[in-house]
């Protein structure tokens, strides 16, 4: 995303931002609607990680996470990252407010253009927590973290994107955000995890993972993430006029070598861990940490630093995700793991493994250690790590802890033992324990409202109606032509709003002649004409009748 | 969709549908391909929402909406809108019929284009009715309404956006179809709703929602639209040449602004109503709404105002969805509330909010009510509304009640009350009532056909297998070793086809051999080389066995 | 994808592959991220076909497909397709192995951008051949397979495709590859399974296909692949700059046109079958063969000639399962009847119906039989099956018997019948017949590492909490609050880090006052102060306690 074509930049020239042609236009909105397809991937990938009585409750989550948090950056998020105003300093910028340029504005196009991509990468970094905070973080505290988690992401992003950002000045490289998306984001997690506690009863038999709510789900996200992926970091050569179009290929043939490596290197790391099995998610965080590991350099790296750095980022993506659970910090799907500590890799790596890509000046000509461009990359590289985590880590406590006066972000046991979906979002699973959970709290809880909810999938209303046939079958043996529905009963808008407007006697007797010719009218198409009708159950809205 | 850029446009011209450059071209294409991608989303969504014993039968009407649609499309339905005959009036075109252009046409590229585009809408609006006429509608009678819901769609696409178009000629301004798409799909979801009278039962207990099948895949379903609709929108400045570049990104990012205020809004709704809970639904159709609002003018918006667009179109979809159900209209997704109810505000929100758009004409230089332009504009949108409305009511009407009258629309009873994915697709759902739904039906209904379906997932041919090994491992305890396939039966095609060629006792005794000698390399990849082999069972076609 | 634009072509002029403009480069990127979006579809069709207790397994060789498919794809499979070398000859090509261009190369823009196409074909065609390998291929066997599989594709590719090859040389047409790709992976699919021989019990009971494991998942992923096939084909115009831009959308929309034809058809073709009725897999592999029918000769087709190769692709997909059935082939998702079959068809009918896309030299200005084109291009169509059918069954017969000597490709029958989620992937699914599976085998296999599995979607360490609670609130009925969470053990990572760096008893201590005013913080904002805690159970680990 860093992209100085134009050199002789000042302050009355076009900023880097907006300095957009109408073909990399066309390349840059592509990649924002491709970026966003993320998003579906990021909620099939948790709600399948998550026990199942917490799925709906995390895919809600996720829609929060891009409505609040990108309602935050079109609000603040922008203006703090790259705002125009007299008041921007190396740390923070101030401007550009719920950016909105009007139709007189010549450069409207390039500001759009350049928002929407901002955004699908900030709404991407912000729903990275989610999954860290599954099954157990209060839904509305949750909300309020939404608002806030822009901050933690728009800060950083300034540092090392904004003109003005003082890692930007030193030098520091990061293309299409391992560094503010995917460290900060997997920071953020930690924090978030660490502040929440783990999930009750976590580590009573030890640090082994609990069983996933869907893994087809669940790798189905990763499919999904792995190709908005390559829209994310080809995306990030933010054009493909003149010599950007040499690297935008290049981003994303080297993101597939990276997943390669990290996909060919998990699957031996967990065939040796498990003597010859696989385990999903050891393959899912593996590929995964890959790609978060090659983001910074993407189109920096020739094919074998491409290989290595996304072999080692699915190494330590895969290798961490015991360890944090031996802290007692419980992050249901890696995030801590994969985003977090494959984006320091991924950050560090510029500095080992990057070409300088001329005559692009996106590394200020420099090279990395094994390039032969001496240390001074691999520093600056290594101060972004140490900046990022820093604020990444203080920020979320102090953000979860303010909330946590407010609402306590911890839900509530017996929501957490009975399940975030039924008691947030009146979704009852069948078969998985809801029930059992129900009836341990119903000598101290109020349950009335829970019991009489069906279970996902069921039509209860149809239940009445079989045991209705049932008893009719049952008894003698009718044709099926003699079981009809009164087709009728509530069915008829006009005879509804006209009972409603003019309620006489003298329409009900016309309604009940219309009825009657319907229900014969059912009966022809049946096949037969029928003398007379018994209804078996006079009472409104019951609607199977029999008919003799 | 609305672009006249070439303003000195007459008869003898490329008409504006036709101008489109090379670059125009990607934009459109690659918007078309995201667009057929909200079929998937639709797909998720209402199989998401329906019950699970109907969720395949929905799956296969949105299969027979795009085949059966997208035919039609081609057919007469672009023909009636756009075709290009002197019998043209500003009801209804009359030409290019089954269009395809020759290879020597050099219009050829824009006129394929254009209709690429044009059919991607079209799939899109017919599809939006599935969901209204779901858990009820016969299948024969639904392809047939598909064949014909084209009609539905193509002649007030033609009023809004074809040269001759009448509301077109008023200034009527629709860029992305709130109206032609949204307006009338929704309006036709709520004329078939009322045709085909609520679900079984739908009513009984008032009219709380029934539970939805799956909310993961809904909400999922949410989210690919979502995705979809950028491009949907984004797509409709038809091109990214000259001035068309400064509102593409523009469309995008009011698109995504609608889409915060609508979520935020129907967060708070649902919030409020349930007291500190979210049902699934609400934030579904409020932002589906919020997008379906912001359809008709999404690159004439300011920030502030596509986010108030968002927020009453959100407040619109959540809010009459009870209204719906309390005249008796039984929509199980909504599809009224959402793409009717919304798409009336969208269209009318153009005349309040709309900037005109300079230097592109797509309002005739007009602006809405609140951007100093006057009323004009806010009335010619509420004649379109009427006049979609009008048509998209009574044709809907029309077409089922000529369907009807060849095929029942509605489900026979025990179709109903079994559910349709195991009556029409053979799909027998486990652990969801279909089975006792069957037995109560026994008495009168030939069930041995559907008796013998094996449940969804279940691999039933293993069931004997796993009785075999039970038989066998109850007895003594073998060696895993010794319990073998019989590898050869029926699994080896040289024999099968060696079999049915030349039937002869040689050959039998031959492969006899074969087998055997095959069994025992089985057997010494087992590990041990075994002398004899007692085959349990002698049948054909079982093929486990068990060797001493 | 078979370009010759620039018709003075000769070995010292830039060869078809990387005659590319940054305007086609946008294309040729985009259409290439969209055909990576096709492995979702092929994960999600294969794991909706196969029974659930082996949907992740097939997940999982979907992942494995891409990671090492991909890896040997840039270490070789380009290499032996469209290396630039002087040992290049009609059969094959040697040279670019592991391609990566340096940045000095003026070329390396479109050397990428020709390789990430190239890959995003050659990872779909091997993922064919998955499906037909699903619930009996050994994990491990499969990885090989995986690793050589590239070699069955790209030496037919390079045939076809490559400047050397002799069936380009013949003038053999194949635009987007019916032929290399799906025709190769049908025929190799063939192979696979014949090798592998049915599954256990497959024809114990006729031919009838086994239930699907996920319907509305099969369905969704013929979605993403239908949507994924657009840019299949329509990127295979190989750009948009010149005359090429006529032919794009043309493909796209040819490639819709024809599953129109295809659906519609196998509507036909499945209500005629089955008296009214409709089965799921008749539609899909319906619509998927009308896609491969079209891919040879997308742009070359009129729409009615587009219409009939989408409806006999169609019938020929359909008609056939059956058919590979009866040989004792046992296919699960239909892959030789779809891809295989339907790609014989697709090559032939280029062959009758092609037009000659002047200015393009696509066909080398030959039409087809039916567009007055003369026998020689249908000759060298069918000559081209020829050629691809042997290789494809050749190799892949050759390469499955060296694997099977390795590793014998055939899964063992205890994980057959138990499944491989559980056995390869500690995946256990409840309700499908797994448990009965592990108690038949259980005298002669220790089962003790799955039994301890819990099933998924579950939280086991819930159950142990619930049986808590339920014995507290059984004896007395306690107000709610007065069950809380021992948020301390093992919760708060200062305090776990602390113990191990510092383990002395007044550090214990001080925790010990630390965790009780923990508890009283949760107490109070439960509402209550309490007096005294009286844990009911005070062995580490266990958090929940119950407050006088």
């Amino acid at each position: 995303m860093i992209f100085n074509y134009t050199i002789n930049q000042n302050d009355t020239e076009i900023p880097w931002l907006y300095d957009i042609t109408t073909e990399d236009m066309t390349w840059v909105i592509t990649s924002s609607f491709m970026i966003f397809t993320m998003q579906t991937g990021f909620g099939m990938l948790e709600s399948g990680c998550v026990s199942v009585k917490n799925e709906v409750n995390i895919m809600m989550k996720n829609v929060v996470d891009i409505v609040l948090g990108g309602l935050t950056y079109w609000i603040f998020g922008f203006a703090l990252s790259f705002g125009r105003s007299p008041l921007n300093n190396p740390f923070i910028s101030f401007g550009d407010f719920c950016i909105d340029p009007s139709v007189d504005d010549p450069m409207k196009g390039a500001i759009y253009t350049a928002f929407l991509f901002q955004m699908s990468f900030a709404t991407t970094a912000t729903t990275i927590v989610s999954g860290a905070m599954a099954e157990r973080c209060n839904f509305k505290a949750y909300c309020l973290f939404s608002l806030m988690n822009t901050l933690v992401y728009c800060v950083p992003a300034g540092w090392i994107w904004g003109s003005q950002g003082f890692l930007k000045q030193l030098g520091a490289v990061d293309i299409a955000g391992s560094g503010p998306v995917h460290l900060i984001g997997g920071v953020s997690a930690f924090a978030s995890a660490l502040m929440l506690g783990p999930r009750l009863g976590r580590y009573d038999n030890g640090i082994a993972p609990l069983p996933l709510g869907s893994p087809v789900n669940a790798v189905m996200g990763l499919f999904v993430l792995w190709w908005g992926w390559l829209a994310f970091n080809s995306g990030s050569t933010y054009g493909l006029s003149g010599p950007k179009s040499q690297y935008a290929a290049r981003a994303a043939v080297m993101t597939m070598i990276s997943s390669f490596g990290g996909g060919t290197t998990s699957l031996m790391y967990s065939l040796i861990r498990l003597k010859g099995k696989i385990e999903v998610i050891d393959i899912i965080n593996g590929v995964l940490g890959s790609l978060v590991a090659v983001t910074a350099g993407c189109f920096l790296y020739e094919g074998w630093a491409a290989l290595i750095v996304g072999a080692i980022g699915a190494l330590i993506a895969c290798a961490s995700m015991p360890l944090i659970d031996m802290m007692g910090v419980d992050d249901p799907v890696g995030a801590t793991s994969v985003h977090g500590l494959g984006g320091v890799w991924g950050v560090i790596a510029v500095g080992f493994f990057a070409q300088n890509p001329v005559p692009l000046d996106t590394t200020a000509g420099r090279s990395g250690l094994f390039e032969g461009g001496g240390w001074y990359l691999l520093g600056i590289q290594s101060l972004s790590c140490v900046c990022l985590i820093v604020w990444g880590f203080g920020v979320t406590i102090i953000i979860l802890w303010i909330i946590n006066k407010i609402v306590t972000i911890r839900m509530e046991l017996h929501m957490e033992l009975i399940g975030a979906d039924l008691t947030e979002h009146f979704v009852k699973h069948g078969h998985m324990g809801v029930t059992r959970a129900i009836s341990a709290f119903k000598p101290c809880l109020d349950t009335t409202e829970i019991d009489h909810i069906a279970a996902v999938g069921l039509n209860p209303a149809h239940d009445a109606k079989v045991d209705a046939i049932q008893n009719m079958t049952h008894k003698r043996k009718p044709k099926l032509s003699k079981i009809l529905r009164n087709v009728t009963s509530r069915g008829n808008f006009g005879i509804n709003v006209a009972r409603k407007l003019f309620p006489s006697k003298k329409l009900e007797r016309r309604i009940s002649i219309k009825e009657r010719s319907a229900r014969r009218s059912v009966t022809s198409h049946l096949g037969e004409r029928i003398p007379t009708i018994h209804l078996n159950n006079t009472k409104p809205g019951v609607d199977v009748a029999w008919i003799d």
